[in-house]
């Protein structure tokens, strides 16, 4: 079989040569990506696995005439290493020392004035600026209008095409109608036109649809266009239902075909139509510039931009928009005979990302509700596991059956829509794997010792959801039960921050990595992501992250806002701890030193009362492990039955 | 007296409008400023002082041919509005609300194709490319060239002017030559052939010399260019000493006339030559390019620059170099008939910057030594102090005799050079000013009773210092050890800080704040600044602050680095509290996860017991409190003589 895949990959790459060779293309890239810049890909995107047989969920593919290589993270090293034996590609691993970076390898091997081809729907125009950036000195041609892979890619699946649906307001808790005006206010301000939004979840909430067209995630392959008196959604009119279509007739969303969306940027109509009307801010487009967080230096440079006419500015995020849309709106001006340059559009995160972040009251009553439901779900869970340790059968349990309990636990919930992403159940030396996923016939069977990490969450109509607790199963080591307590006491001091309103997610990350910083361990990845309403499981722009990127826009926390809090402690070969608990932001107090904002739980599982060791505990942090405790208790103690009351009882008594 | 000086300052503003209307200038800036963008500034360069009669240290004047306005920050209300009274100059009261920022003034006054007139000298470029922004739509001449404000100023004090000496290696740690080339590597990767420099504390420690032309910084009048063969320094012939001509000569050091670099700057033989070095680097212009923190997209643009002749390419600060500097630097590159573009230069923090920053082990030897001893002398006064309490004679003293003392003592250590700032003595209710100045004639006398706050600092040949000590004079409230202990356990979190290399002080700062925030209070300050070596007593790239603004450039804390960590508590009428303890950043660790630091003290004065509230102690903080003061009494007991060292083992017996 593996021979077999081999030589069908060596004949793809063939085939895709002698087409690059026609085409007189050089190098051909394929990232993992689809036309979204979203998070999760459908089959239809999934060219770099046709083209190189590698299924990991991240990595990028480079052809060229005589060589191939795929870049990939560390999650897939060893997996890589076995799917592209005998293809011909070479495998790079990221960021191990020693390998040169895609643009590095590019750069090393491209001819001068030498063309690099790619589908210019799947890259960004942010992408496509850095490669160009750092191949200058080759002056290399770069070739995305056109794809060539996917005439080769002839049994490629269809779009994915499910029905659209409208979510009522009893669940948006806002009209579209009412979310444009604030979107108008905020291109109004910065002196934009027309606003391009590829981002699904954007369109989703700006519109108040939603879809199912990825895995997980509710959502519509669409793009939308919003101008000062229209608003247009292209989406596939498979996915048009009638009510649907009544829904956007009655706010005069007009819906287009999708495969439409780059004839319709690039039609001069649109630009001459819309520099007509009056703007009262006009006259300001200087000032609106300044939003865009651009240097002095820059703005300098830019002041020469004042006498272009402005009805042509656009506001779009050069790290969603692809280059395939980006080039259409060019054409679409050029055409139109009016004068651009790169400095002056509004490039720059959709004001849409922010409103969308800050839930509104409907939606936090909804999100609550689920929560607490949720919440049950995975109690009675831990419940059924527990019993199961007592009653001596947990080894009749692998990591896949424990998580298909999990799930059905879930599905059972009245509003339930799907997982939120695949249940992570992963048992001992597993579980230090931070994105381990269990095969059904490939996974670890439970053992009435050590630890099980649960990691899950759904979609529905009231939100979505996600959580992490570590259990045992058994016997545990002192190490295990110090570390799971020094996690604890990092998700508890977030967990109680108070903080200035102005702080980012970078402000307070150190109070949940403090407890493990202070005994020189860290783990390597972020301590929270936000979350959408039906959306995404991660979603900006906030965060809690320590570390500084240069390019990096950074968050302000507001009230409304939901991130997760889940610090953890990964030792390779030995065990994975992580606790998550979801917390929203919420007000505290105002009074003349400023405006102070405070988390509140949306989580309420307890933590594992036997791993708890309470001599890693301060007085304060077992303090709010109690009162967390305590609260777990009066939320979810009603939604659950006898058994699993008493057993939550046990769990929660005071330390 | 107010009377006369306010005929004095309108016949001297009227004398600048006469100027002002010969020369054709419309409106007339006068900055708080001299020409190296200095914190403090020498009588010379006070000119606004000169023009206003208002004498803060902060405030810009603008001056219209009708009305006249300064406009400073909330300090100085009270003292702006009586010394402005009569002069025909308005209050403009920054930051509150409805008050007109300068630009939004000039903006709104401001004649189309009218002339701004200002001391280039003493404006950066950064300053003059902001306002010629936002005032674009004016197209506002500038007229920074000449300053006919020095005309009229007729009884100007001459240039300050004292003997510049030179650092030994045993106080710097590091020849001038070896920082030059360290500094020529860091040219040489960014592609950038000369270096210039204006910040005087950044060429004192680049040159290994000091000088007295600053008070409180020990540094002397200068500018300086490096090429990848030449170092410059233009310096006052009068400050030359022959041991400092001697010292210039051994290392090739080209010392030249102060008011010659502009004429040098213009000249292009300068480029000229530079321009002819072989450079193994000029291929990867693009690449230097990166370090400069541009945007993507900025790159872009920047691309078309990669066709310039290498040579003329500068390094320099944009935010510190004068709009005289700099329009110097750029008429020497057109004579040179060099095409010159904004994007093309290196405009960033300066490498010396961060070299200055991180002290070396010779430094570090010093800087403990010294501290030490300064920690003895405030000991020794805290002891003279609680001496006068319990004779009851604490009411014979005034701030200013208590300053006094201080003073006197840190005077007696043997390397002693000046303050490194006035001392601030400020009891009960002053000391909720954060820049209290005590005047010898107008200040608070002593009383048994309340807190007085001490913050002060010395200028040593091993170092500067500066601490805040808050200590009980008599019977205090319980909201006064309240606040003082939570204070006492922000400066002790944060001392005990363990965190990841990459972490800056934007991640830490909670640390401190966070007993206090729980609390609803706030400091409206930064936690923490840089120290220098003999030089500024605030020293950047470091700092320690929560707050993010966009331009601000966020510097990792590196080994080596001196931070302050002064947390307070600032209650309007009725008492402030400060607790400032000066720390080292350390190594503490490296393992799998990462390279850990941590901060060591260096201040070694005891808390106030008697402020110490122990409910509000953790026991972590109660142990780091026990070990810090266990370690006060270890470091300074030998220093003292028998009755204070009684006095400080009563001070650190563990709580």
């Amino acid at each position: 079989m593996s021979d077999t895949m081999n030589t069908i990959i060596r004949k793809r790459i063939a085939a895709l040569r002698s087409k690059m060779s026609e085409l007189g293309i050089d190098y051909y890239l394929i990232p993992t990506a689809d036309y979204h810049n979203s998070e999760y890909v459908a089959p239809y995107f999934q060219t770099r696995a046709y083209f190189s047989g590698f299924t990991g969920s991240n990595g990028t593919l480079v052809v060229g005439m005589e060589e191939a290589g795929l870049w990939t993270d560390g999650r897939y090293f060893i997996q890589a290493e076995k799917e592209l034996a005998g293809t011909g590609v070479d495998l790079y691993r990221e960021m191990e020392e020693g390998v040169p970076s895609i643009s590095e390898w590019l750069e090393d091997r491209m001819p001068v004035e030498g063309t690099l081809g790619f589908d210019g729907g799947c890259i960004s125009i942010r992408q496509t600026r850095s490669l160009r950036k750092k191949l200058a000195r080759k002056k290399v041609r770069f070739a995305g209008e056109y794809d060539p892979a996917a005439e080769i890619w002839t049994d490629r699946p269809p779009l994915p095409s499910h029905p659209a649906f409208v979510l009522g307001e009893e669940y948006s808790g806002e009209s579209t109608v009412s979310k444009l005006a604030r979107l108008r206010e905020k291109m109004r301000q910065a002196g934009a036109r027309i606003y391009v939004e590829s981002k699904l979840d954007n369109l989703m909430w700006l519109f108040n649809l939603r879809g199912g067209d990825v895995e997980c995630t509710p959502v519509a392959l669409s793009f939308g266009v919003v101008t000062m008196d229209r608003q247009i959604l292209f989406i596939q009119d498979s996915e048009v239902t009638e009510a649907v279509q009544e829904y956007a007739d009655s706010i005069s969303l007009e819906l287009r075909p999708y495969e439409n969306v780059c004839a319709f940027l690039q039609d001069p109509e649109l630009y001459r139509n819309v520099s007509m009307l009056p703007d009262s801010r006009d006259s300001s487009i200087g000032a609106g510039a300044d939003s865009s967080g651009k240097t002095a230096q820059e703005d300098t440079e830019k002041n020469s931009g004042n006498n272009l006419q402005p009805g042509c500015r656009v506001l779009f995020n050069p790290g969603s928009l692809s280059t395939r849309l980006y080039n259409a709106l060019q054409r679409g001006r050029e055409a139109a005979d009016i004068r651009t340059r790169t400095h002056y559009d509004i490039e720059k995160r959709s004001p849409v990302e922010d409103f969308k972040a800050a839930k509104n009251q409907t939606e936090m009553k909804n999100i609550r509700a689920a929560y607490r439901e949720d919440s049950a779900a995975v109690c009675r869970f831990l419940y059924w596991l527990r019993r199961h340790v007592e009653n001596g059968t947990v080894t009749e349990l692998t990591e896949y059956s424990a998580a298909e309990k999990m799930d059905s636990l879930r599905a059972g919930i009245s509003d339930f829509i799907e997982l939120s992403f695949g249940t992570i159940s992963a048992y001992g030396p597993n579980a230090a794997m931070m994105h381990y996923s269990a095969k059904k016939d490939d996974c670890a069977q439970l053992r009435p010792e050590g630890m099980l990490l649960v990691d899950c969450g759904g979609q529905y109509l009231r939100g979505t959801t996600d959580v992490t607790r570590t259990i045992a199963l058994g016997p545990v080591s002192d190490d295990m039960r110090r570390h799971y307590t020094l996690t604890a006491v990092g998700n508890l001091q977030l967990m109680e921050a108070v903080f200035l309103h102005g702080c980012s997610g970078r402000n307070v990350d150190i109070l949940a990595r403090q407890p493990l910083w202070s005994t020189f361990v860290d783990y390597k990845c972020g301590t929270g992501h936000g979350i959408g309403y039906l959306l995404g499981v991660h979603e900006g722009p906030q965060n809690i992250r320590w570390r500084y990127s240069g390019g990096m826009e950074e968050a302000v926390l507001e009230p409304g806002m939901i991130v997760s809090d889940e610090p953890g402690v990964y030792i390779e070969g030995q065990y994975g701890i992580r606790i998550e608990t979801i917390l929203e932001v919420a007000e505290a107090a105002k009074n003349g030193d400023g405006r102070f904002l405070c988390f509140r739980p949306l989580t309420f599982v307890p933590f594992d009362p036997a791993l708890i060791d309470p001599a890693y505990l301060t007085p304060q942090t077992r303090d709010a492990l109690n009162r967390y405790h305590a609260r777990v208790y009066e939320e979810i103690a009603p939604l659950l039955d006898e058994n699993e009351r008493e057993w939550l009882r046990s769990q929660t008594q005071p330390i």
